[in-house]
């Protein structure tokens, strides 16, 4: 390594030589574009109070279980890293100079992973760290960095501005009340910063507080809920509240994609039965599918683009799940079925220029055999980024190469960074531009598109698109 | 863009120079051989009758549903693509300029698909074009080409000749009675044009139309099929006269790969209750997957070459089935399994040196996992070309790269077009065989194969293979 | 090709210029490191006895069920190259000059497979042949090598010292009594030469010859096998005798991934039914999952490393085993889940220190989905090489770009052999450690990595990480 720590500038492109130079060309001409973030976790709180991060460990670590699970799956507890049992028997690591020098001493876990990508670019591009993370060096970035972080333009809303952020979803239960929105409409960034709608815990009555869920879904649509008929009516109405707080798209996690409609009646007699307690696995999916469709249905009247990302099976070891709560690092993707299981919803919705629907994976095995054929042919579906774990140079360029030659570029959705991790952000949009650049240079150098057909294609994929994606359906025309 | 229009002589050859240099010698050492085009939909009778093509709606976009898809992604309907209800309601476009425009305007959609690829190459190669298609040329290339394609040697003929096509298989009905082919025969082009016998619609007791299937299958063979033991007599008949006609291959699309056989007494259970009009999806496809078995056990005596393309989810929209009727634009590939589907029939027949089966795909996770190494070890299999979505650069060289390892060049087919497409053969195996040329060329520059091995396999996949792979059984020897 | 048939010094690199410089420097800096191998078929007795290879014929060909399988996928028949049927029926090719010469007419159906790879390796690397393999250089080679196979320091232990190999593990019965093992040791080899525990035969009581293999069991173990208990008890017993032995792990090629338990009457009573003969496919592989779970548990206490490749359909063409048995190149690949199947087992055991898994494939498709994710969340879990039809510069090549994003580097195990074929065990190794530093030169080459780090990474991957993955747990501290 170099005496000083920088960042490649060429980093992520080709190595070939002629299509390094065309891609930098590509990259260079979207490198200072907006970022358009539309599918997101940071906390509309800390928008709102401009909060800032915090120490090295409760920035970086403790809170992304991305970075944690690497740690975890060579011998660290999470415990030992922060994380807090959920019982408060404690236990937890509390020492954050402890567990930010157990991150950097293993540094070298990280190679070739994007988390690595992200952190080289946010240690050296926005906090100025100089020197690589290890044994040796973890106490002098650690001190650094807390001078740093302390300072007032290391706040969220300066950063904000500073990343160039055009517009960011937060992530929202259906049942927030959307104050902090507001609050930061009153202060004129209403277009800055949009909920999304995120129903999946109301649509699945057999996990664990679902019946709570229910009463307070009555409490913010101010319907009461005591059947399917005025459960709908509930999220009707909640819709109609996120859509008017600035919401463009509904967000939908499950474990399939499975969208089979129920008959009203047997939806009914599912949800009744719901409110009883008296609910198995089963009639939950299927309610579950059923919600799926219904909710595709009521985008047809408030416009919200509808998000579809299955297949992952979520907290995959019952102990670590128990102790420590969800999103510990232990969901593991599942193969998924997209053809069969969106037939129903595409039967009856797919054609209707009122719907708009984004697909996600982590099956990548999908991209070339079931989801580029779909966003192919029905005008409603667009294929969303690369996700989670396929977020990364690799799953990038399988993405492209998997997906345009048969839905081509304008079927897909544009980046998402879907993070929590506020910091990360410039560093993600930063890695897909570069990828696409790399995508496009390649079609160039391969004599299969013209120079100035990949320039505009850049730019569309990283600014016009993803815009275009989530727009308002009326801002459409 | 240049100021005119071209094409790159390099085109889909490797970028990297070491790399290149070889390509472009293997390549050219094949670019100017005979095309071999085994599988496709050219309409016998457009050959026998020297049809001209149209006008350019006629001929690039209404016929083209996998062009037409894409522009349907993104908003327009078929209709306005110039596709007429099945129901004679009319409303579709008639001003076949405005159609061609439409398509122009369009032009980006195309970029990085096969299709962009073919299109240029015709454009340019064969009908001269010089400027790229837009809203701003497309009136200029509308003009130009209606020229070009009322002049005789734009008529079939002249350019099966320009093309240099040394045999074409059709795709036949099992009722036709191959009186085109005869034609086509009695004028010394019995040997050029070849059919094939597709029987699917004939396997599926539960489609429409099946019943007036039987009932033409009886006029067509001079065997009344009333009973299973007679539907088998008259296939095997009309195998036959199809032999006679010069055909090397069945074909088969199923939806799945099984092949598990019925006993007898059972199918002709389903076969009498199908005639009644008495058959569920369950048995129907139980029935299929039994008459490829059968079709199998008959090629043994006739010496047609089993192709076998399952795994499509046909008419995936209800509504555009409805209608506009099949091959719009909605078949969507599903998972598919081989390893299990074929045993049965591969346990009878595998390693019977009278069978010779082909096998295709559309999930191309297949490739490596069951393809290769079911063509790696059975005499009697061999891999058919990428097909369909994976007929394109990327799934070119993907096939390759999964199946090379396992399964070697020699037991792959050589590429099929597979196209109704008749001005687009030259640009499909142009393009085969320059991703042959370059997977060639990079096994070369990494020193993991004798240049002049690779002179004679791109030689061997260019034109001896598939000439072999659909080889009449006594011409084998 | 050149006069003189050498190894392009370079080959398995990028072609890249930028790259090459890199790998090559990577790879070189590893070229020469022992040979850690951890996997294989070697027999135990053909080292302790310091056989020699015998001819031609039964060096490369007989015996390579993987070579033979690709003349036979061409038309030859296993017993035209030297494979007698099990009945004893005879009219197996027995003149080896014959089998010899129809390997080598057919040396073009292996280009661009890692079978010509390794032998290419092997013919000029070790035996020193000049010439390329065709029917007009097939005597002249046969003549050389068995000149050449003849001489003493072409004996196994002599090649063993020359291909600096380290350790080697052997496959092994439960029911072996060791002795060759044992031999070894009194002479010192002890630490060279070690067993591993293979107990399939075992876990499926459906299978022939399982009731006989239970009493050898009973025999070996010196623990009479009268139901469950005392099955788990001789078992414990054998691997203990395995573990002094020197072995460091168990070996289950299963089906599937299934681990779920059974409840112990359940288990009795599927085990009594065996005993008694009556036992059905679906209760037999509900043991063997059961037994998945067993063989985790005992791992506690004993220290062995579990590895688990599921997935392959053995012996698909039933007329190939009847007449020639197990092994004859018709083991064919199906999809594979792992997520959910190996969750009991996960649940149970994989938090736990004492616990380690290696995790194989050959459904590629489950590398990104499932394994990368696994491995890169629970301590237990690394991920295997890429194995049998996946041992390939393609297949590997894939493994680092679909695993390496989510799980690392250091949540693999380093390359294992798999091999029966003890001459091909340096061929099999160089290339492993060839595509190794050309991935890592091109992370290089992206500005993904230091070139410090991609040292100290090929150096773990080639030498370091298997030592540790398969290190007996009390020398991990």
């Amino acid at each position: 390594m170099a005496d000083v720590w920088k960042l490649d500038p060429d980093r992520a492109l080709p190595a070939d030589p002629a299509m390094r130079v065309v891609a930098r060309e590509l990259y260079d001409s979207v490198a200072d574009l907006p970022l358009v973030s539309m599918h997101g976790h940071v906390e509309v709180e800390a928008i709102r109070d401009n909060l800032s991060f915090g120490d090295p460990a409760e920035l970086f670590v403790i809170p992304d279980h991305y970075l944690r699970r690497m740690l975890v799956s060579q011998g660290y507890t999470n415990e030992q890293l922060g994380v807090a049992p959920v019982d408060g028997s404690g236990g937890e690591e509390r020492d954050h100079r402890t567990i930010w020098r157990r991150f950097c001493e293993n540094w070298k876990l990280f190679r070739g992973t994007p988390t690595r990508y992200w952190l080289e670019h946010e240690l050296v591009e926005i906090f100025g760290i100089t020197v690589r993370p290890s044994a040796q060096t973890a106490d002098e970035i650690y001190d650094q960095l807390v001078d740093t972080l302390g300072r007032d333009e290391f706040r969220i809303r300066p950063l904000f501005d500073r990343f160039n952020i055009e517009i960011l979803s937060t992530t929202d239960s259906p049942q927030s009340d959307l104050a902090a929105h507001a609050d930061l409409a009153a202060e004129g960034w209403g277009e800055r910063v949009v909920p999304t709608f995120r129903p999946d815990a109301l649509f699945y009555p057999d996990r664990e507080g679902w019946a709570g869920g229910i009463r307070s879904l009555s409490a913010a649509s101010g319907i009461e809920v005591r059947d399917y008929t005025s459960f709908l009516d509930a999220l009707r109405q909640r819709r109609f509240a996120f859509a008017a707080a600035g919401a463009r798209a509904s967000d939908h996690g499950h474990v399939s994609a499975d969208t089979t409609p129920l008959d009203a009646a047997d939806a009914q007699r599912v949800f009744d039965a719901a409110l009883r307690g008296d609910v198995n696995a089963t009639r939950a999916t299927a309610f579950a599918a059923n919600m799926l469709f219904e909710s595709a249905r009521m985008s047809l009247d408030d416009g919200l683009v509808m998000q579809l990302h299955p297949g992952v099976s979520r907290n995959h070891s019952a102990e670590v799940h128990r102790r420590l709560g969800a999103d510990q690092g232990f969901d593991i993707p599942v193969q998924t079925e997209y053809t069969r299981s969106l037939q129903p919803l595409l039967d009856a919705f797919g054609l209707d220029p009122r719907f708009r629907m984004i697909l996600f994976t982590v099956d990548e095995n999908a991209f070339s055999r079931e989801l580029a054929p779909l966003a192919g042919a029905y005008p409603s579906v667009l294929l969303g980024a690369p996700w989670w774990f396929l977020d990364s140079p690799g799953g990038m360029s399988r993405f492209r190469s998997l997906v345009t030659e048969t839905a081509g570029f304008y079927n897909t959705s544009g980046f998402v960074d879907d993070t929590r991790a506020f910091a990360s952000i410039p560093a993600r949009h930063d890695l897909a531009r570069r990828m696409d650049a790399g995508y496009l240079a390649r079609l160039v150098a391969e004599g299969l598109l013209d120079l100035d057909e990949a320039r505009e294609t850049v730019h569309d994929l990283s600014y016009t698109l993803p815009k275009k994606a989530y727009a308002r359906r009326d801002a459409l025309a």
